[in-house]
């Protein structure tokens, strides 16, 4: 039977709000900022965004927007031809947007993905204008139930002056009851947080607002993009291994319980296929507390290998996607949707103790990260959650193909274009070559890990060389620096690196 | 009338383990890993390691060291030139052994300063052979009462096979009681750690072991170093004032209270001439959660501005110690000495809102910040703490001046030379010419500001050039990858980067 409005819809006196996505993109003018819910592609408003572009293209106007990370359905690229963003905060993934800011034309402000509201909230980036939120229900005194996301949807619907609220009467009902909003109190009485595993349920099924701040109700049938992770290759499968290899080593000496410690694994295809890994692996009980829940987490559910699973997102494959959405009954009691600022808080990355597992796009020798600038210079996604995970976790440990263009690029070099994770925030640097444990080593030590373990051996006389010559000119962290770019300068005039591998 | 060792050791059967410096410092083996107490020149074991450095210089031997940040007595330097130190962590500020450390002959392993003994207990830095911890007091249970710091001590001492304690008779007796140790449960079933204020206390006044791990027992009268702060002068006095006047105003428009949030600083001279200005501001009930109580905190505290301050140690200078050591007891319920692990704790950080103040060498146009690495290869000093404040807190603020060696270079390059903070933890930036207010800001809009209002005046026209040729060629964060570096390779070559501002 189909679902209606009133089915999700326990508010009185709703009908009176509800109106078409253009009527409700009225209600945001030309300077407002923007809080819109969505967080990998999952859970963004569908068709509010879209008829702001549609207006915007006749009637041109520009706003500050928030999400909580990436949108789906291609709304930051609608958003963005439209010219309706001045400014972008805190993540995004699209192409076209992408672009934009790589053009100077759209102020992209990269941020961590836990801190956005707490600035907000302290008054720091501004007041948001309109809140726009998907929701799978409203609840009788206006308490929002949010989709495949929660993100920063909680906090930008209680700070808005308005919200609009797109019902999705395509999500199922099962979602009711998944979500765990809580907010932190106010400093400075601040509690402790009382998450004390994956499990811990410590707030309220829904968001929680004045129900006279809903300014709009727009029903939608939209559905999530489907994700885009791409299916595990030979070399991802080796990084896997390699990893699985680690671990077991750690449970075996004692360091790792045979459970792990909760995991949190980075967007895309490599984060993905480690995790798939492990279910060939010998752990057992394994848990997760991390942003986005993935096709992966599921296989693991599936399997029993995982026990629970806490995200902010659920991101699935078409596939994957229909097995989970119309069986979501089953997981509700292995899987919670935490606003972002939880998932990623610093306070319970180092209280659970988590093993942070996140993608480079390259390292230097020494293990300096960059998670985000091609070339120093051009922004590929953002930092996203990165760096709470990586700074305050249990283990820190970046993944990367060792090259990337076929070959043409070394993804080891002398010295990172840009840092997103400097050396004390990377503990185990692992390729498809192999797996470099820098726990405990100084700089100089870390290097010829480095280099033997997770370099292509294309790449490895270049930067044997490298570290030589700066060793012969002394520091704790060597280095030439009139060469230390040159590998990103060659890049960038020849796409490619491999001038260096012939010493020219 | 003088101290006896019976006034301080409640110890059943303790003197059986009293022994000589030398005899105690036999118990160190080649070899082993030894964790020594002292933070910040606070509370370090006086005679231990030098008896130590005293035999390695007839029977040469190498180890392990860790200490809860940085020595007083020279000991980093009478252990180095004893050739005593394979390997160094998490901090230091010797020139002896940061000249050694630079020649790649000691290895340091520059760490976060709430991560050491996280990683220790779970057996990622190796088992702690010996530590040697000063104290005022050993309670009648073996409960060890630490002194002026108490830094990795706690941890050290329950980690370690066995304890070595100097009780120094020097110490007033009303450090009893002062401290507050606390150590987290281990994980998975860590409980969240009960600190909501400044003066939270949540632990014990003394640290808890196996008495029968007590090896040895030495007797000291040694004195803590004095702090080496300078003298503030019209540079420093100047970056108080834009602070302050920043503070001010966050005040007004509502976006801070007027007591402030809890203030962390670092060390040196600048963060010390940062505090003392507050004692001019109109800031009312103040309070510090910090790591190192300097004279500014009691200067503070005696001015009745700051109700509380909680740290790991106490460093100050030789008149104000004579102040404050004989009147110890009248600060009693004003401050508390922590852990650093407490401390510098990032959920602890995040959930009271720290503003956390600390200092830069360099910062490049983009608010990117060195605080460690003169010329991205010889280190200084150490990340400290400021990673795990600047990350997690509330507001963080980096100051420096814009120029070091009388002007030869700038602190504000086009692109740092190493990063320890990246600009996602940089949200305020002040030299003696002005405040550049990051939050909120793009790159782009990020180096406009940085360039106004921080870099000095000499150097500016050559920054904006940078900028300017930069974003022509596009990107989120400009750079001409050729010339980034350029400025730090000239003052390698010539001692100074003057030649940038004449544009050859
Ligand atoms: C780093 C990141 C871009 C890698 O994504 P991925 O999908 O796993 O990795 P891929 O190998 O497919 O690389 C993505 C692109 O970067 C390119 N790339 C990879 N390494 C590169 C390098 N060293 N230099 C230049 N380009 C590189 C790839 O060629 C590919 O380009 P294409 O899209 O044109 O084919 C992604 O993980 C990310 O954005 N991370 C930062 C945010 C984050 O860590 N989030 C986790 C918590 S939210
Ligand atoms: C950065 C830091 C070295 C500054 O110390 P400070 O005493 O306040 O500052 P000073 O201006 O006196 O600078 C110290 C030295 O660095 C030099 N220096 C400063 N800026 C420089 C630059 N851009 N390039 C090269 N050298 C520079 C100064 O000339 C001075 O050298 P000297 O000792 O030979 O005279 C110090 O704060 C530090 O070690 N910070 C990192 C750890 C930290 O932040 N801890 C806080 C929490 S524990």
């Amino acid at each position: 039977m189909k679902v209606t409005a009133s089915d999700r819809c326990q508010l009185k006196g709703w009908e009176s709000r509800l109106m078409s996505a253009d009527e409700a993109a009225e209600l945001i003018q030309d300077g407002m900022i923007v809080g819109m819910s969505g967080f990998t592609r999952a859970g963004e408003a569908k068709d509010v965004p879209l008829a702001l572009a549609r207006r915007a293209q006749r009637d041109p106007l520009k706003i500050s927007l928030m999400t909580g990370a990436s949108l789906g359905n291609d709304i930051d690229r609608h958003l963005t031809e439209a010219g309706v963003l001045a400014r972008r905060m805190p993540f995004q993934v699209d192409a076209t947007l992408r672009a934009a800011i790589n053009r100077g034309e759209v102020m992209f402000i990269d941020q961590h993905l836990s801190e956005t509201v707490e600035q907000l909230r302290n008054k720091q980036l501004g007041h948001i204008d309109v809140a726009v939120i998907e929701a799978c229900a409203i609840t009788e005194d206006g308490g929002i139930v949010p989709t495949a996301s929660v993100g920063n949807s909680a906090s930008f619907a209680i700070l808005a002056d308005r919200v609009i609220v797109e019902i999705n009467l395509n999500t199922p009902e099962a979602l009711i009851g998944l979500h765990d909003i809580y907010i932190p109190q106010m400093r400075p009485s601040r509690q402790p947080i009382p998450v004390t595993d994956a499990g811990s349920r410590i707030g309220t099924p829904h968001i929680a607002i004045d129900s006279d701040k809903i300014a709009a109700i727009v029903l939608t049938e939209g559905q999530d993009s489907p994700s885009t992770v791409g299916v595990p290759n030979e070399d991802t499968r080796r990084i896997a291994r390699h990893l699985i290899d680690f671990f077991e080593h750690e449970v075996e000496v004692g360091r790792l319980p045979p459970s792990l410690m909760p995991l949190q694994a980075g967007i895309g295809t490599m984060a993905n296929a480690v995790l798939n890994g492990l279910l060939d692996g010998p752990f057992e009980n394994l848990t997760m507390y991390s942003e986005v829940l993935q096709d992966s987490t599921f296989n693991l559910l599936d399997s029993g290998r995982m026990t629970f699973a806490s995200g902010s997102s659920i991101t699935l494959s078409e596939e994957c996607g229909k097995r989970v959405w119309s069986h979501l009954a089953d997981y509700r009691d292995r899987i919670v949707l935490r606003p972002q600022e939880m998932s990623n808080h610093p306070g319970i990355v180092r209280r659970l103790g988590i093993i942070a597992i996140n993608t480079a796009l390259e390292a230097d020798i020494y293990g300096n990260v960059n998670s985000t600038h091609v070339n120093g210079t051009k922004m590929m996604n953002g930092i996203g959650g990165s760096g709470d995970f990586a700074r305050n976790g249990h283990l820190s440990i970046f993944i990367t193909k060792s090259t990337a263009k076929n070959g043409a690029l070394s993804s080891l070099v002398p010295f990172v274009s840009h840092v997103d994770h400097n050396e004390h925030d990377v503990d185990i640097l692992v390729t498809e070559h192999g797996l470099a444990d820098l726990r405990g080593l100084a700089p100089r030590e870390r290097a010829g890990v480095i280099i033997e373990h997770c370099a292509d051996p294309l790449y490895r006389p270049a930067l044997r060389e490298y570290f030589s010559e700066a060793c012969q000119r002394g520091g704790h962290t060597p280095h030439c620096l009139e060469k230390a770019l040159a590998w990103h300068i060659a890049a960038e005039k020849e796409g490619s690196m491999l001038s260096l591998t012939r010493g020219d």
